[in-house]
């Protein structure tokens, strides 16, 4: 890896920043690949996030901004042009500065999400599922859900007016998908994802209660700071698939990259180059 | 090196960066010694820098900041408090983060380009001293020579007034130094350092007329796009002893690293890392 004068960044910014990975996966890849842009992290606070996003987009050499908790869907209101994807979930994780000066944001998370689980066997299309937490990463991959035309899905935040709002937009683009929010029971779900960021600190409670959870449901993870979070392994110990917070990851990582305009290369190239473990 | 969410960050600010070294000669050290800190460069045009500098000085991890041209001296506005370096030289080129969330600017360029001449043997004390060019550089330049008691001094800039106010604050604060401003003639001066921008493109003009200069006078080159310049390939044809630009950034560099609050090596050691020629 050779920084210099001509390196492009792209700056990742949340709060906090000790558990990204991005870093450890896009960085090894640029190297590897002879792309000469970097991936920093910027710790950067709720709110001083108005004031550092566009100062940051300023920068010639600034080729975008990948977008993390707390920011994913206060960004909105930061930028020029959104995708429907991000307008749908209300969430977004990547921004571009258009030739005209203007911002674009999108989200594949919820694409990173099912992508994973499809290459794992399972198809969500006329299946139920539960999306636990309806912060930015719970609603990226709920519309990525209601886009597959599951059968039904459940919506659940402690927060009860993210869940509901969550609700009315996936209704109005999916009719046809049965949208229940108030009841976070796992209970005869086909799957079931934690969208929390319970299961980031040791002793945090799990997110849902996993005695109710049926050794033929499918469980995945977002929280990225250990694969087999206590959420993951109660499911495991239940007979439960899983798919942890990495695959999701490697799997929406080449549609970022290509959305930077950067050359893309496989999740599997990427887990390969990735420093995770390091 | 591994970039991961407790990198911190340097940002070196300035415009253009293409011909930037210090990432090419901080980042490899940084990487040998295992100091978990990145010299990012950031493309920033002068009307941007008052709203990019505050901004990234909110981020956690951005420990400080490396501001070059065009910068060095619209920096001293943003800035809570400076040391006696940048206020006699006017000219700033590190800024810092105190506990107290305020910023801090100093400068070492001039004590980088004194150690540099006072390693190849050429002490500035009672000698007479050219320095042309009187923006950042220039200015923190001769102020670093004024503290070695030159017997005299002449500053040349073609804005005059950038001349005439470097001249008045090293009177201010060296009396004993005779200052002149006005020449660039080199006829006669034991030292001439070019410290304007011209060197770095094909085809630039040399900065000073070097037909006049004597064989006896040391000549320094602040220009890092290329080591042997038009001008110093000039005066060393004429029997000049020279010092690149180079070597003045490695023996400025230690001095940053102190000031950043990182770990700190020689001269030698940095530049047997650095990377400038790959």
């Amino acid at each position: 890896m050779r920084i210099d004068g001509d390196t492009e960044v792209i700056a990742h910014l949340g709060y906090p920043t000790h558990s990204f990975k991005a870093p450890l996966i896009y960085n090894p890849y640029f190297a590897a690949a002879g792309i000469n842009a970097l991936v920093v992290p910027m710790a950067c606070r709720t709110e001083d996030f108005a004031t550092v996003l566009p100062a940051l987009f300023r920068m010639d050499n600034v080729r975008g901004a990948l977008v993390t908790m707390p920011h994913k869907v206060s960004v909105l209101r930061l930028l020029d042009a959104t995708t429907p994807a991000v307008q749908i979930a209300g969430a977004c994780n990547a921004v571009k500065r258009l030739p005209d000066g203007t911002l674009l944001g999108d989200q594949f998370d919820g694409e990173g999400f099912v992508r994973g689980v499809r290459g794992k066997g399972f198809d969500p299309r006329g299946k139920r599922a539960l999306v636990v937490g309806c912060g930015g990463v719970g609603c990226a991959i709920a519309t990525s859900l209601a886009a597959t035309q599951p059968a039904a899905m459940a919506l659940h935040d402690l927060r009860a007016d993210m869940a509901d709002g969550l609700a009315r937009r996936l209704q109005q683009h999916y009719p046809q998908v049965e949208v229940t929010t108030g009841s976070k029971d796992p209970a005869g779900f086909d799957l079931v994802v934690n969208c929390t960021p319970l299961g980031m600190q040791a002793g945090d409670p799990l997110p849902f209660d996993v005695e109710r959870l049926g050794a033929g449901t499918f469980v995945g993870e977002v929280v990225l700071s250990q694969a087999m979070t206590p959420l993951l392994q109660a499911a495991q110990a239940r007979g439960c698939r899983v798919q942890v917070g990495t695959d999701m990851l490697f799997e929406m990582i080449p549609a970022y990259l290509e959305f930077f305009g950067l050359p893309a290369t496989t999740p599997a190239r990427l887990r390969e180059l990735a420093t995770l473990d390091a």
